[in-house]
């Protein structure tokens, strides 16, 4: 019997119904991305970005605050202690929740890794950044048929030139800034971490389990294929404290993007069998070890007061991992696709036991990272993202009244109050794809786990929302990028 | 915008999509299909199963029960008030368990129709039937791919005249017979209702998704397409309580088989917007009210003592309905595509307020209610159900030590003790179902929701329940029918 059950086992008739999906894809998405892709030549305008970027003024380094930004890869709404966890003990997450603010109703912006990440980059929907889909190594087989395909929109492999990341921003404005883990927004020019503000990279381009699976440094091949993944997570801790302590005398920026609990699942020796979930446990707790360690050094070099620290997810759980009751996973417009943990920390500023149930989104963490930097949001384009500063110190239980599900380039749902409308039911039920239902209205209020249409019943409410739909496809057509 | 939301859209790329989906389906069912279909020419045996009704003995009529054994489809474990429903109104299933037993582990053979169907009324596998896939009429698209395709094993189109089914003994023992509703277990001579033990029936062969949707009455045509669906509750109850009025001084046999809340939902007037759960609720609390009309028929005609009742579904939630909480739905071997509620409620036998979590599975009733008539388990096969009757008199609570999940004739995973070990994981999160991963081994004590795998840590558990798929493999495919 195999142990390593977290590899893909493949079987010759796998890859034959595998080939046959792919075929699916390019039917699915060929006819949209070429839509995208021509709209999107008129709209592709790199030169504003540059002139965006050069109007940030540098600050005063003694008031820039630190921020470490920190990101799970598939952790589910119910995997940490303080989302109701049992089986795993997330004690370093959980006292961020205790000192800190804890959001019930934090979205993704996307069910799946890499538009998730762009979203968070740049503060807006996926759509506008054209980072729709999952992107893969280039000349990989699946870069052949997504790009060469043509379902990536305008053929694209990495984050765009014209986005202004918040990395960018913040390294204009005097930050020092880091990417320690996974980037997933491109491995070619000019789409590379340190191509598009970091300072400093020690990471992947892809997810762990595509390959070839390489760490760079900066950008150059620090660790060949094939990576002993059990030492990623010391690796990157080690690499987090010493970013740490090198820049305590001026701000830093850390986005920390773990690459667990993403499968294929390591944890390092001393942490596995520790957890009562598994080796999917093991390696959040693993995880949550080196969030304490990152704690940790902040108090150790008095940099507490200093420092928001935040910790969310990029999507749902995929093949293992808590949903925390909701239903679907990762790649579904259901809650459990969406949903995410979120908790931050600020001592003297955020005030300890903050529960807000305020509706957020991770792009919002792009608003508040440039607030607390004292950078204005990019007036030159579309900014869906909202500070949340208030949100986490209490002052304030203003969240989105209004948000949208995407899946890929298709807006499939959207939120308002507790009302959620998806036009498609995509199947989680394990029937094909193409044969859906819908549309279909949740309260979920009443039924948090999405399993009662009320279309039929509350018309108005599903009229209203579809015009809500209606409206942002009409806005995002005439405009795909959000130029202003 | 469309308010009928329980129809299936399809635009012409679904169709594309859907060719390439049934091309799949082909590539994979073909092989089984044609191994299987070798085996069963050898083992189809027709005249050992008139053998075996020839020697059941007629019974005294004074000493058989009546047996109402209702089931609804699609209906989830989440779906009743009895099993923590809060949107939904069922008091008349909540008092079968008030007054009866309730059971929480209970489960179908399958986690779809016709083959749960096959086991309700075999007392076996649905391997063992050979209807391990949904019956489509005959002539339809999908019974030529599935039938011509060679994906059902010997071109079955309905349960295999070798079958001894729970009608066919009953109905030698004394009892007059009954199907009300869905029969999904054949069309064609000579698998329909009325060949195979009812000596009534109205209802469906079919889902009521599947076209031509119609009615039939003892095997002729009542309603011609297009059927009037918001009607068939009330003359289902109307029929039910007709038969039970007609038969009260001799021993009967009802089975309700409700077509609701499969999709397309449909509820009459007096029910539509009744409930707080959209159209579904309103299904299930007409399904409810039904219930109610049957058991007071029973108390108005003073056979409460003389009839055991039993409630259950044949399968998990699809599009809409709640797991409760489980991971799962419809098709899936996640608990919530298997896992059903199921109470029985039988005056004077069956104490009021057992709550039993003995592992029971549908075919168990099939030994229950043959016991309950006092007809023997037929010898001459095997029988893998199960007599529940000391369980839900709350004498016992032995279950089943060990149970199988099948999906089709692929045995997926095995369920012992609270250990539950899946070969593959079928995906629930959207992607294609040939990207699977395992085995995963999970604790549904400590994870009920099926999210974390523990093979690694606990080897010795699942290389022993890996065995024990091992072994019931060899013995299915030594002797696919289970003849002894």
């Amino acid at each position: 019997m195999p142990t390593d059950v977290s590899r893909h086992t493949f079987t010759r008739r796998d890859l034959l119904r595998y080939a046959l999906a792919a075929g699916g894809v390019l039917l699915a998405g060929g006819a949209g991305g070429r839509a995208v892709r021509n709209a999107v030549r008129r709209d592709f305008d790199a030169a504003r970005t540059g002139a965006l970027l050069d109007r940030v003024e540098p600050a005063d380094s003694a008031q820039l605050p630190n921020i470490v930004l920190i990101s799970a890869d598939d952790l589910g709404y119910g995997d940490l202690g303080c989302y109701g966890a049992q089986a795993i003990r997330t004690p370093n997450v959980d006292r961020i929740a205790r000192e800190g603010a804890l959001m019930t109703q934090a979205y993704a912006a996307a069910p799946l890794c890499s538009p998730s990440r762009a979203s968070l980059m740049t503060g807006r929907y996926p759509v506008r950044t054209l980072v729709t889909m999952p992107l893969y190594p280039a000349a990989s087989f699946m870069d052949l048929v997504f790009n060469v395909g043509g379902v990536y929109p305008y053929g694209v492999r990495g984050i765009p030139q014209d986005e202004a990341l918040l990395p960018e921003l913040l390294q204009r404005r005097g930050y020092r800034t880091a990417l320690l883990g996974k980037w997933h927004l491109g491995d070619t020019a000019p789409h590379r971490p340190t191509e598009n503000g970091f300072d400093a990279f020690l990471g992947a381009y892809f997810s762990n389990d595509m390959e070839p699976y390489a760490i760079f440094r900066d950008d150059e091949l620090a660790i060949p294929p094939p990576v002993d993944q059990s030492q990623l997570t010391p690796l990157l801790t080690r690499e987090a404290v010493a970013f740490i302590t090198a820049n305590r005398e001026r701000p830093f920026f850390l986005y920390y993007a773990q690459p667990f609990p993403h499968v294929p699942l390591h944890a390092s020796e001393a942490f596995r069998g520790r957890s009562e979930a598994g080796l999917y446990g093991d390696c959040v707790e693993e995880l949550d070890w080196s969030v304490g360690q990152i704690l940790e050094t902040l108090r150790d070099l008095d940099l507490d007061e200093r420092t928001l620290v935040v910790f969310t997810s990029d999507n749902g759980p995929w093949w293992e991992g808590s949903p925390g009751g909701m239903r679907g996973r990762k790649n579904l417009p259901f809650e459990g696709g969406f949903r995410m943990p979120l908790v931050a920390r600020w001592p003297g500023v955020i005030p300890p036991g903050v529960v807000s149930d305020a509706v957020s989104m991770n792009f919002d963490l792009f608003a508040t990272c440039l607030g607390i930097a004292g950078v204005s949001l990019p007036g030159d384009r579309i900014v869906d993202g909202l500070d949340l500063l208030p949100v986490f110190k209490g002052e304030s239980c203003e969240g989105h009244e209004t948000l949208f599900y995407y899946k890929g380039n298709r807006l499939l749902g959207v939120r308002r109050g507790d009302w959620k409308y998806l036009r498609r039911h995509m199947t989680d039920n394990g029937g094909y794809a193409s044969l859906h239902q819908g549309p279909f209205l949740f309260n979920l209020a009443r039924d948090p786990d999405e399993s009662y249409d009320l279309s039929a019943s509350e018309p108005d409410v599903a009229r209203r929302l579809a015009m809500l739909l209606d409206e942002q496809d009409a806005i995002v057509r005439a405009n795909v990028r959000g130029w202003l």
